[in-house]
């Protein structure tokens, strides 16, 4: 099943366009966790409990590798853990940003797709095309290209004009062209932080879809974010992500239960402000 | 010890502007090394001989993770048992690549400094100066941006131009104030496949260190690389990088010492180039 197919699925049976990211930092962590064994337990227990506390109202999780990395040796065995407690219709995301030169990118393209057998990951476009590709040639899998980013610094670079266009946009246009010559898919991450550049991006990329970061923590206006990726008939697909937001919703005891509700909530946002909801 | 101060000590030690890259791709390696009880051991084995082998010749090493990520879960401890290897006075660079929002990269930095305690990594510019500031936050260490990669996709956006000036000259200029932020070394990546362009980059980054891929199997002219990295009186610090080259020389029993002549005629061809080799 295509990417583009599982996603619609994920969407349709948990009427949701939220993926929840899961970012465990130990220092937020809920401290009776901390009892645990090893860190990496605690780590595994947090995300295990977020997964069943959010699971409802959720389409997708998306994993932060630098969250899992600098739990040192650990770290893989936390990410292989964490993912065994995903159930198996939802769409998972591995937000890793990489990016490199052909044949390094093709290592980095079976460590995501293969090792963790991933739906989709985020990559970077600075390296241009050959950097994207190898990510391409998995079939029924996304490669969400960073495009708007969410954060302060993406005024620095993305912002630039390019013979009288900003570079995101031009990104956007690579994103295109990159989706028709791959067998998987082309997706784009475009910041809930610049909802007035949104319809830009989506211009040039009917159909591909979005991944939203921003919402939440980082202050970024979901129904906005919603209205301008999926345009005005609700027509393209787009998954909405926030982490902090959901999964230090408290730092309690009550963790797991304030993430589903924080999920419920925005999801529910997400929903009123869709033209056309799944299973609508 | 500044990263400058050690890179210094380092390069005169080995009289060496060379280092070697650690890219082990298992189906490259020769076939007695498979034997191995494990992949994992294999590549353990072919990395500590390469590394054995071309010490005379290379001031620092350069492990690119996606050739150990790709080993899934052995894949850090083969990493952490590679860095044992490489001798306390060389440098040792992390091409990692990575780049996002400020308390991810805070991770990441987290991963490549504190986990592995490396000299120095690579990081990406596109998402612009949160995503750099947490690794020049590490005194003594290095974060080398990647600027003008040696790469064919390198055209894509890269070179685009901005008000009349590429891309890369634009990361060039913001790579030179993030200098002055941080407490580390901002340094970048020059590929030696764009020694035209090279000059230009020198011009606004005056005595920071950059990190030169793409001689060898990428077809960079190492000398021309030098001269325009080094500058005219050559007190720009560089590091001269290539991977394929050297580690896979040859594919036979005797790869270790093959990869040590392949170092040394690449080293001889970096000093001769040089307007002051290191001890000069």
């Amino acid at each position: 099943m295509s990417f583009l197919d599982r996603l619609r699925a994920a969407q349709e049976a948990s009427e949701s366009f939220l993926c929840v990211g899961l970012d465990p930092d130990p220092s937020r962590m809920p401290s009776h966790l901390r009892t645990r064994p090893s860190l990496g337990e605690a780590v595994v227990q947090f995300n295990s409990a977020v997964v069943a506390g959010t699971r409802s109202s959720a389409c997708a999780y998306k994993l932060n590798l630098a969250f899992f990395e600098a739990l040192g040796a650990e770290g893989h065995r936390v990410l292989s853990r964490t993912l065994d407690q995903i159930p198996d219709e939802k769409i998972v995301l591995l937000d890793a940003k990489r990016g490199d030169i052909g044949n390094s990118a093709r290592m980095y393209a079976r460590a995501l797709f293969e090792q963790f057998d991933a739906d989709g990951c985020t990559v970077s476009p600075y390296m241009g095309t050959d950097a994207v590709e190898p990510f391409l040639a998995y079939a029924n899998r996304a490669a969400f290209v960073l495009t708007l980013t969410s954060n302060p610094g993406s005024r620095d670079l993305q912002h630039r004009s390019v013979d009288g266009t900003p570079l995101y946009r031009h990104v956007a246009e690579l994103v295109a062209t990159w989706n028709e010559e791959g067998s998987g898919t082309a997706g784009l991450v475009v910041g809930a932080t610049q909802t007035d550049h949104v319809a830009s991006v989506r211009a040039v990329t009917p159909g591909l879809p979005f991944l939203v970061p921003g919402v939440g923590a980082q202050g970024g206006d979901a129904d906005a974010a919603v209205r301008a990726s999926a345009g005005p008939e609700g027509t393209h697909p787009l998954l909405v992500t926030s982490s902090r937001s959901i999964i230090y919703a408290s730092g309690g005891r009550d963790f797991a239960e304030a993430a589903g509700e924080a999920a419920a909530a925005l999801n529910d946002t997400l929903l009123e402000a869709h033209p056309e909801p799944p299973g609508s």
